[in-house]
């Protein structure tokens, strides 16, 4: 049982996830590096994070009690986010109460230069919307220190000197398709990542998503190769996409019932919910008498990722669908529920963190 | 006679200027535009200027009192200057004598992204010596704004701005080998060039050698594509090289000895000056039979481009060599002369400049 809620579903994307292991040079997250880590959140014990990079050295900080710090950026292009920044936000906040150092960088230069947003257009969304929604999905903003990549001139000088770091033969290796508005958006990137540590060196741990890992790719690089600043090499955890409702390996955006928005209504979050494909057998006989599939479920893995806490609960989940013994619209019911609770917690906190937006740790001197 | 002053050097150049203006859409410099420029200086009038791009536009400023700009960048890796800078700075002083605005940038992001200079060290550079040397050569530093691009956020920001406006294969078109420091280089260039248009549509002449043309052209194409600032079309100028004393079509840093270096001890200019190439015989008896040929010598050269004001004056020299009367020894001696002199002015007023250089006007608020 164990064992399932280690990895109960999918199985086309565990292949990506072991390919992105054996190609990209990430590390699994197993419970070697898993018991090194204090309290670890959801996401971690039930390595819904299956991978990482370096984290070995991120450990060694948090029992050390040595300085390290956390790097996640906001793309405010985007017009609502979606359950996989939830889990950045987690991650985010769980590093932060391990004790490091949590910065929020706003891509508004990513923004204009690969999505033709403004940078007033791209503050304005980030200020009405991403912060205070990140703030809203658990960020502490009293610890987070917040700024616009446009804005910090110690990045964007950084992204010109790191610019001769890689061959445009690299970045094709690294990006495939390029232009200059990705070449200079990467830069920066890896002038972001870097930023925590133009002080003094430290750790600094990057929680992404798989789609993210050519950027840690391209910084590690650059790290490895230009000695001036004596930057360490940054770490990474890496954790799964959030499966789209229709059983599909990923959300898409073309397909708005398969998956939930960042905010949502929650009527229409319970719906959808409704809605997914489950791991149900044909018939109610045949479900009683063969058990289910919580492997192929999609609101299993909802439940996994996102929507119930307690370890022993979702057990009991698992167990109780295993044998046949709880069926799909009992089920459906409870997530239904839950995710609507989740969207109007969501809501509310939104509304508070909106409202005191101006209160924010802004960095606006560099 | 006035056609010799007209074009009176170089066989293998005057090719490439000739190829430049059929190839780089970069137009004559003729006698139509420069009847239309009031007070031309020494380099436009014997059309060592020999090529420019919408430069009409400016004429039209001129003749109407109408808003225009001049800019130009200073590189600041460079250690020493030469005679070619100095026809930049000529350049940029009549313009702004017809009553353009002037902007002169460093190029530290250049500096820093191309040669690995960090931007303090640029910063030095430009303030000891570059800055210091422009005014030396002629620039009103009452009248010129002073920027460095690392600190202008609007140029910074342009770049990225732009950044979507060139495809790769575009920049490799222009430029041939490419890296990413480059096309960072370059699209801050673009920006640095329209920055003059940012708060209202002007012309703005660039003056520049052959060799900055490629920025030209860049800086074109995004203006021709992309509409939503207005931006019009900027105007060039284009002066030939100055000559290697050796002979050569252009001067080489690998031979110090074929160049006058700015600054330069002034008998070590006079001693390069005596060493040049000329239009001379093998012979005495020669020279005074068939007479020299000023058209491939070096000293001639340097003399039309820099160290003879007036005209008479030159076609006198120019008449005298053709006719046998005046000898290379005569000649030679003269040319040091005045270019010792001319080097002592430089040293005189480089020395004043640079106890100045907390006066000058630098941009810093963005």
């Amino acid at each position: 049982m164990k064992k399932a809620i280690i990895d109960p579903w999918g199985t086309v994307l565990i292949e990506d996830y072991q390919r992105a292991i054996k190609e990209f040079g990430i590390s699994p997250f197993d419970k070697k590096i898993l018991k090194k880590l204090p309290n670890p959140n959801r996401l971690m014990r039930r390595l819904v994070v299956f991978g990482h990079q370096d984290l070995g050295r991120i450990a060694d900080a948090i029992k050390n009690k040595s300085d390290f710090a956390i790097l996640t950026g906001i793309m405010p292009s985007a017009e609502k986010l979606h359950l996989g920044n939830r889990m950045v936000v987690e991650m985010v906040q769980y590093f932060q109460e391990q004790g490091g150092e949590a910065y929020v960088l706003v891509a508004d230069l990513e923004a204009l230069a690969t999505r033709d947003i403004s940078l007033e257009e791209a503050e304005r969304r980030a200020m009405n919307f991403h912060i205070p929604a990140y703030v809203a999905l658990g960020l502490d903003p009293k610890k987070t220190h917040f700024y616009f990549q446009s804005k910090n001139k110690i990045v964007r000088d950084l992204a010109y000197e790191f610019s001769t770091k890689l061959t445009l033969n690299e970045f094709r290796a690294i990006y495939g398709n390029l232009d200059a508005g990705k070449i200079m958006s990467v830069l920066t990137q890896i002038a972001d990542i870097l930023y925590p540590q133009i002080k003094k060196p430290r750790p600094v741990v990057v929680p992404v998503g798989l789609d993210q890992s050519p950027h840690m790719r391209a910084c590690r690089d650059v790290v490895r190769r230009y000695k001036k600043y004596n930057f360490i090499l940054p770490s990474a955890t890496y954790h799964k996409f959030t499966p789209s409702l229709d059983g599909n390996t990923k959300m898409s955006k073309s397909k708005p019932n398969s998956y939930i928005s960042i905010p949502e209504d929650p009527e229409i979050a319970g719906k959808k919910v409704l809605n997914a494909v489950t791991g149900g057998r044909k018939t109610i006989e045949e479900q009683k008498r063969l058990g289910g599939e919580p492997e192929k479920c999609m609101i299993f893995e909802i439940y996994k990722q996102h929507l119930i806490e307690n370890d022993k609960e979702l057990d009991e989940i698992y167990r109780r669908c295993k044998s046949g013994e709880l069926l799909c619209g009992e089920d459906k019911a409870r997530a239904c529920k839950l995710m609507k609770k989740f969207i109007e917690d969501f809501n509310k906190k939104f509304k508070k963190a909106r409202s005191n937006v101006d209160k924010l740790n802004i960095i606006s001197h560099f």
